[in-house]
């Protein structure tokens, strides 16, 4: 049965006599308050909503006033989400939703348990087809009936995988109660119908940072009747409620050491810190990080190049693909690893150049440009050779420079700490669950630290949001990781340019940081 | 420009900049709650709604940061029913409403100053067409769509004399922000659309008694969009929000020394006491009211009998008539002046029978029953005789010797008073409005005490709701007053039922308590 963390709660209401003829609405917050415990509700705080209220007088009679109640705080509110017989047969489940500007992914929590229920179901964002990242959808918003549309697709197409996933595990949408979802602020608004006009105009605001429980018929969100929807907030225009579910699911707030997580979103945002302090970072940090560090490469899929091996001595390529199907292309970490590869390969030099000594046969020049061949036409799934240019090579190269740097400013500048002192870093993300640690502290984008203190996150954005169906703590504990957050923005100084420089080089331009990669000789 | 009482505040909210980028909301919270006080609103209180938000960003730069805000707190929560520019030129305008059982009463009220905007709108409560009585409409409510039919037959004619009212003052339902309505209890469960099935049944259990403020919308009222309608709470099945309403407009909570206030409507409920305490009783208290005081006539209306005198000599009849109309009948104040002045002639005897000697040619038996002739056929406007009959005059009896009983055991067995302890005796309820109180004392229905202690509140519901928009501590004292207030049921015991024998005598039994009434001779 639930236990006391969980937003499920068993209720005994009291039995209206003669003698005690409260209204049941008031009896019945009376016994939930007496079971969530007087010190943490009293009934002048407990919402119920009019179709809750409607339901109320049977329900009780009908359970025989022994009922287990769905609810949801958010402040000092709680707000009641469904009353069900104690011996309610059905799951009481949530969603939790990671709404990215790329993918969206859904989860199902069953919330007497707090467990997850089956699999993930994650589809492409279908704002997408309409405008393919924040600044357009920004733009599409304030046109005409942009706005509009944008929530209709992001919700109908929730409303849908809700469906889908309730189907996979004979439910009804109407088995669903809460849901909690964490996006960037731009999603976050047009999730809500709110413009998120101002926040790509200086000086950057958004509409709303900390949003109350909403009824989900107020979103058009087909789950229960009395369903409740909680979205995380956001700090700030380009720090969203994602990365507040990734420190909450990482349990930044609760470290005693220093940690940090790094998630390499669409943006590359960074939080260091501890249960004492906590300082965050978001890399849309100008001109330096033009391209940022996720947009290399493609998405993962069959045929794609994720892990690249190449023999030092015989400089023979060994290619992974995802589901070993004939390659078509390399993603972003494959891209890691072909470069670490190059570089202790001897096949690039430390200023990220081609070496056409080393590279011999793989490299040739295509409108001036050297370019390697990855994969031959005859080998490759496309009929065409996979190539991989210097203009790739440089991308790459400025994109690790940058994600070192920032850590650099953060961790050492702004912190005030060495890397070595960080007891665990956290890479979240679903790319940032690909990357190869040993590869990228090769190329000197990771800093070169014990690899035990890497730990992969995977989804941290939808890990937190389940994590705040499953847990009453767990919106406290966002709203004091809000509070206690000091937001940096980078300052894209000469200081930062000295250094963005340094670490364009393979693995740095300061050799010592870098123990561990051996400079194979150029 | 409206005071800290009044539900509109002026705020300056602070310009964002790059120093200081907090979301349009937040800083919105801040300069809200510093408008009305730190001490009595945090941000974390502040509720704004989905339509609230949408329109925030726009709505604050077009009013340079300087609005008016149309808010509205139940318990710590302070909830925005709209933001306006400061310039804004139309009415901030609320809708108080009475929810009777056979009449509904609006008025609009200036939520800047507090003050009504002209006249009252009356109109039947709809639902009367389909179910006249608060049983038959509960019933109603139990069979098919009969509760959603009876929801909306109430709902839309509040729309339609809300724009009525509007368009009398050229204004539009979007100039209304709040709307604070108080019924009885069965008339509040049908507003919202909640069935009151339990309110008759034992142990006679309403669904709810406090109610928060709910969105207008998300009941079908169609005022300003994101507009807020105030319900009062009840007490209990048989003690409404009207009879709070009428508590806080008469200020009883307030008083230094006892008052009463007696509120003649469907039910006679009467509520005793001062700041320190206070005492509430519903007449629907079996057999011995039943008839209840108020069912006694006809509504009044051109023609309808309401005042009566009779020359103790001469015994003639001065009848005056509503519009100096032709008279069609007799409402229940001019019964009781009628009743009044037949015994202070000598026509009815002390046990309230007709004397045949005095009424002489005005009696005559129809189907055994003595019945005197008010108004011969050839004056009356029906073309037939208004006949009164000893059967009306009898009920008239229990009526006025249930009310007396009733006060009797509020006042001197409960409360331990005497009836001169008094300060002031209200009269509240539209029936109250017009009774004459000497004709009231002379049949021994009202105590007999100095005419200057009564005072007639009128419709003193509507007055309630109205103060409740004008006064943001309205909503605290009604809290207060609910939680303070002891209710009694009337225990219809041997004890009362002696009490009532006595008081069925003209004017009682026991004449002492009766000074001012010189009896007639018999």
């Amino acid at each position: 049965m639930a236990t006391p963390d969980r937003y499920v709660i068993p209720v005994q209401v009291g039995r209206p006599s003669l003698a005690n003829n409260t209204a049941d609405a008031e009896r019945f917050k009376q016994a939930l308050c007496q079971a969530l415990g007087q010190d943490r509700c009293a009934a002048s705080q407990v919402r119920l909503t009019l179709t809750v209220l409607k339901d109320l007088p049977q329900t009780l009679r009908l359970a025989d006033y022994h009922v287990k109640v769905i609810l949801f705080r958010d402040r000092e509110v709680w707000t009641v989400a469904g009353i069900r017989p104690f011996t309610h047969a059905r799951p009481l489940t949530g969603a939790a939703m990671d709404i990215g500007t790329t993918r969206v992914v859904l989860q199902l929590i069953d919330l007497e348990t707090g467990q997850p229920m089956g699999q993930e179901l994650g589809f492409d964002n279908p704002q997408g087809s309409v405008a393919p990242d924040v600044l357009a959808r920004i733009h599409h918003a304030g046109s005409g009936s942009g706005l509009t549309e944008l929530q209709s697709l992001i919700i109908e197409a929730v409303n849908h995988h809700i469906e889908s996933l309730c189907t996979a595990h004979n439910l009804s949408p109407d088995d669903v109660y809460l849901v909690a979802g964490a996006g960037n602020t731009t999603m976050t608004h047009l999730f809500l119908g709110i413009d998120p006009f101002e926040i790509i105009r200086e000086p950057y605001i958004p509409c709303v940072n900390i949003l109350d429980a909403l009824a989900a018929r107020d979103l058009g969100l087909r789950i229960h009747e009395a369903g409740q929807v909680f979205l995380f907030p956001n700090i700030g225009s380009y720090f969203g409620g994602d990365l507040l579910a990734g420190i909450l699911f990482a349990g930044l707030d609760q470290k005693e050491d220093p940690c940090i997580l790094v998630d390499v979103g669409t943006n590359a945002e960074i939080v260091i810190g501890n249960r004492d302090w906590l300082v965050a970072c978001a890399g849309a940090a100008g001109p330096a990080l033009e391209g940022g560090v996720s947009k290399m490469g493609m998405t993962a899929g069959p045929g794609v190049i994720d892990r690249v091996r190449i023999d030092p001595e015989t400089r023979r390529f060994d290619l992974h693909t995802i589901d070993d199907s004939a390659p078509i292309g390399i993603c972003g970490s494959g891209m890691i690893d072909l470069a670490a590869q190059l570089f202790l390969s001897g096949m690039i030099d430390i200023r990220g150049k081609f070496s056409v000594k080393t590279c011999q046969g793989r490299l040739r020049d295509i409108d001036g440009i050297p370019t390697l061949t990855l994969v031959d036409k005859a080998d490759s799934g496309t009929g065409e050779d996979i190539l991989f240019s210097q203009v790739d090579l440089n991308s790459l190269t400025s994109s690790k420079a940058a994600m070192y740097t920032i850590l650099e400013v953060i961790v050492r500048q702004t912190a005030g700490i060495e890397f070595q002192d960080l007891s665990t870093f956290y890479v979240a993300g679903t790319f940032g669950s690909f990357i190869n640690p040993v590869s990228a502290i090769s190329i000197g984008m990771l800093p070169d630290i014990a690899l035990g203190t890497f730990e992969v996150l995977g989804n941290s954005s939808l890990k937190g949001a389940a994590l705040m169906l499953s847990n009453m703590d767990a919106y406290d504990r966002v709203l004091s990781i809000r509070e206690g957050i000091t937001y940096i923005e980078l300052n894209v100084n000469q200081a930062f340019m000295n250094m963005f420089s340094g670490a364009k080089f393979y693995p740095h331009t300061d050799v010592s940081r870098f123990p561990s990669v051996v400079v194979p000789k150029q």
